[in-house]
């Protein structure tokens, strides 16, 4: 029943509950957080093999030594195994280091520094990125090093609002690129539809000059369902569209292997890689080749990575599962909340009443919960409704995540009969 | 005896025997090559036992999960490590990942957001950075990247012209800091005397704003040699002196254990350090820890590494013999040439007559034995008494670092034969 519909005096009875077990909570002396959208021990140790996997073979079909210098597009075998990942042949592929992030970082850097500060100079308009809202804020922390101005769009049900995006750039020419998290998209969950995809493709032809999708595939293989979400291929689309250039693709085996030393994956038409390549000559000889070479030896192949990613969902499964028990269970139908629940991806993208998100988040951190800052998924950390909360259910053991859950829901729920009352 | 000295007879007698000589080189179809600073797949096996090594023990002393996302600034164990390269303590150190070049280029770019960018504008004048010439090439390419112009100064028996230096910062405040070597200079093989040291940190109290101190010193325990040389410790130095905000010391594991999958340090006051680490914060979530772990489990400690780069000295020391023992007897006291004999690092830096380098270099090439390109060593490949070269003899087999020099040194004694009959 919603809580709006209840009378005063069975509201006012149920804050009186809600204000006991907070304050029981709060004696609890508990430390919990539900921040981090990183693996669990127990998803890190499926890939414990990877640590001498290579038994003192370290050369390569094309006789490449991989422990010497060299190689700045990473090793052929590397390559090809980031061709499954971002749906690409190997020739398109760059492999890097342990870090997709730094990947964007250079590659908007490369942009910077060979065309657009010239471009902006001569135009005197500030440099902008069109950026999905709720988003990855760490997308938006490399706008911000850059001065990159950040202009949010909706994302709907199908991917972000298609219509805003291609009328803000038809307007604007000093709009130089977009952010995406096409599948299983940080923190909505949301994977785009092949109509959202075909858009994508064909968006660069109305857009300025060296316009960029920044197309950060993060959870390409991350299933959580026996029906996977199915990503159309924007490369092929954007072959058909002959606006490859403006394609930008990522991909990482962060959440695959290793959060902190995996491999990392840049898909860019052939043009464009040697012309990243180039830049990044004078800043690395090359990547790490010996970890690529381990990254090639475990996952293998489709089929591989394919098993390796089951035995995630096996662990995080179930974690997902209990989110949506516990949410629907105490938040079911009240109308004070809604959630998703994603078919993959890491992350619960959470609604609350407007207004209430930094309230809720400051209560539970009260109580020893930790929750990712109000805003943190907008450009400037900048939530205009106030509204939306992430949770990331990986890290926390399955008795940490229910009890900071139970926590969560009181807040929640508290906060928004206070909000009633106060009408 | 001197070339010069003998009898024009006696002279074209030679110059007809090393034709022949030459001849039959290019007839023979050799493919050989002294350009690759880098270590021999022999040193490598050196270190095969670093994969594996970890055993599925991965926690740290302080809990840390070295395989999970997280650590900007290395792991404490590896910071540790790190300070016995640059003669530090593990908070003056940031642990990065495979490529101390990667280090340094992300120091300049750091520089250049924070500071110099903003103040060349202001003072409208280009930032420029003295380059102690033969030197490395991979920093001139640095300062190109960054548009930052570079002013070449002479390499003395004790390390950089002093005074030189001292002169062109008090006379230019544009003048945002210097490139060195510090050991075993790359090409020279020169150590920096404490003098030097001294001189070094007292530099920047003369200098204008930000002036930093790139010390690279990449082969800080790279020794050839029973009585290795000591390098002094600038940044004691610089404590005494007040300017430890404008050092910048950089090490790496590259040429210790694998070359393109070692870990590489930056070391820098702890306040450098912390704006460092904002920066970078932008661009990575954190360095490869388990790699990190591996070398601390691999090296161990200060007795380790020595044990371990005892092994390097047994199999390249008698290369460096060899190219000295080559050398020598072929163009020993002819006046025609003069060559280091280093006492540790990677490289042997020859010079010729001035005006011959690049004649040699491609004399030699087209008989297939391959050089540094001439001019390599100074910034903007520009030698300007072209008479540069330097050799790489660690890569190559004893038989064919043999076989390439002894082609070599007909061209070098060939092309002076024909600069001395034209004059």
């Amino acid at each position: 029943m919603k809580l709006e519909e209840l009378s005063i005096t069975q509201i006012e009875e149920r804050q009186l509950q809600l204000e006991k077990q907070y304050a029981a909570y709060k004696s609890a002396g508990l430390s919990l957080d539900l921040t981090r959208g990183k693996p669990g021990a127990e998803q890190l140790d499926l890939s414990n093999s990877l640590d001498g996997i290579l038994q003192g073979f370290y050369l390569l079909q094309d006789g490449t030594d991989v422990r010497n210098y060299g190689g700045l597009t990473g090793i052929p075998e590397a390559r090809k195994l980031g061709g499954l990942f971002m749906d690409l042949p190997a020739e398109e592929v760059m492999v890097g280091g342990n870090s997709s992030l730094t990947l964007m970082y250079n590659y908007i850097h490369f942009m910077m520094e060979s065309v657009w500060l010239a471009e902006s100079q001569v135009s005197n308009a500030t440099i902008k990125f069109l950026c999905p809202v709720p988003g990855y804020d760490r997308h938006f922390t490399i706008c911000d090093a850059f001065n990159i101005e950040m202009i949010p769009v909706d994302m709907l049900d199908d991917g972000p609002d298609m219509d805003q995006i291609e009328r803000l750039i038809a307007q604007d020419a000093s709009i130089k690129g977009i952010w995406c998290v096409p599948k299983y998209s940080n923190p909505t969950g949301v994977t785009y539809t092949s109509q959202v995809v075909e858009r994508f493709a064909k968006l660069p032809t109305n857009a300025g000059n060296h316009f960029k999708i920044m197309w950060d595939n993060a959870y390409a293989v991350h299933d959580l369902n026996d029906q996977p979400d199915q990503l159309a291929n924007l490369m092929d689309a954007a072959r058909e569209a002959e606006t490859t250039e403006s394609i930008v693709m990522f991909a990482s085996t962060s959440k695959v292997t290793f959060a902190g030393s995996g491999i990392s994956f840049i898909g860019l038409s052939q043009d464009n890689l040697k012309a990243f390549e180039t830049f990044l000559s004078a800043s690395a000889i090359g990547p790490d080749k010996v970890n690529q070479l381990r990254h090639v030896r475990f996952l293998v192949d489709a089929a591989g990575i394919q098993a390796h990613m089951r035995k995630h969902r096996d662990i995080i499964g179930p974690k997902f599962e209990m989110v949506d028990n516990v949410l629907s269970q105490h938040l079911g139908g009240k109308g004070i909340a809604r959630w998703t629940k994603p078919m993959g991806g890491y992350f619960v993208s959470l609604d609350t009443l407007p207004g209430l998100a930094s309230t809720i988040i400051t209560m539970a951190g009260d109580v020893g919960v930790k929750l990712t800052p109000a805003g943190a998924t907008f450009p400037n950390g900048d939530d205009p409704r106030n509204q939306n909360i992430r949770i990331a259910p990986t890290f926390p053991s399955t008795q940490a995540l229910r009890q900071a859950l139970e926590v969560f829901v009181v807040c929640l729920e508290l906060a928004s009969i206070k909000q009633l009352l106060e009408r």
